[in-house]
C-alpha cells in the first residue's frame, strides 16, 4: 500500500492540476485562453496551478507580443512529462490494487 | 477532456484520502492507529481527512470502549464506496486518455 501510495505525486493531486498536465502532454504549447477554456477554469484559479506547476519546474513559460497583444503560452518541462508518467502509473496502481479486493 | 474531469471528485484528490479510502474498501473497519501506521500519517493530518470525508458522509466512525481504552474505529459508507468506485473510474479515464496520446 504505501509503496505505490509514495508514488503519488502531490504536485498533480488536483483535478485542474491533473487536466493542465494532461493538456501539456499532447499539445505542444498551449496558451492561457486555451487552457481556461478546455478546463473551465477562473482566471485566479488556472493562474496559481500553473504557477505551482512552473515553481516545481514541470512546466515553462514563454510570453511573446502576438501583433500588439501580449500572450502567454505553456509547455510541459521533459521533468514534468516524466513525474506525470510517474503520478499515472501510481494511480493505476492504485486501482488496480482496489479492484483486485472487489 | 472535460467529461471525466468532472467526475474527479475533490473529496478524495489528496494521496492520504485516496489511501484511507482504499483502505477501507478492503477492511470492514479500521480503528485510527492502524490506519495512521498503514498510511504513515501523523495524528492531526490523519485526524482532518477523516473529519472531512465524514462531513462529506463518505465514512461512519464508531466509538468505543475496549477495556478501559475508548477505541474509535472507521468504515466506508455505502455511499463512500459508490463515490470512490466513481473517482477510480474518472482517474482510470484519465489515465487511459494520456496512454492514447502517447
Amino acid at each position: 500500500m504505501k509503496n505505490y501510495l509514495e508514488n503519488i505525486n502531490k504536485a498533480f493531486e488536483s483535478r485542474a492540476r491533473l487536466g493542465i498536465m494532461s493538456v501539456l502532454m499532447v499539445e505542444e504549447k498551449v496558451d492561457f485562453n486555451t487552457l481556461k477554456d478546455t478546463l473551465q477554469l477562473t482566471d485566479g484559479n488556472l493562474a496559481s496551478h500553473l504557477r505551482a506547476l512552473e515553481e516545481a519546474e514541470y512546466l515553462r513559460v514563454e510570453k511573446q507580443f502576438v501583433g500588439r497583444k501580449p500572450q502567454t503560452t505553456y509547455y510541459a518541462s521533459p521533468a514534468g512529462r516524466e513525474a506525470f508518467k510517474s503520478h499515472l502509473d501510481a494511480l493505476e496502481q492504485l486501482i488496480l490494487n482496489n479492484r483486485q479486493k472487489d
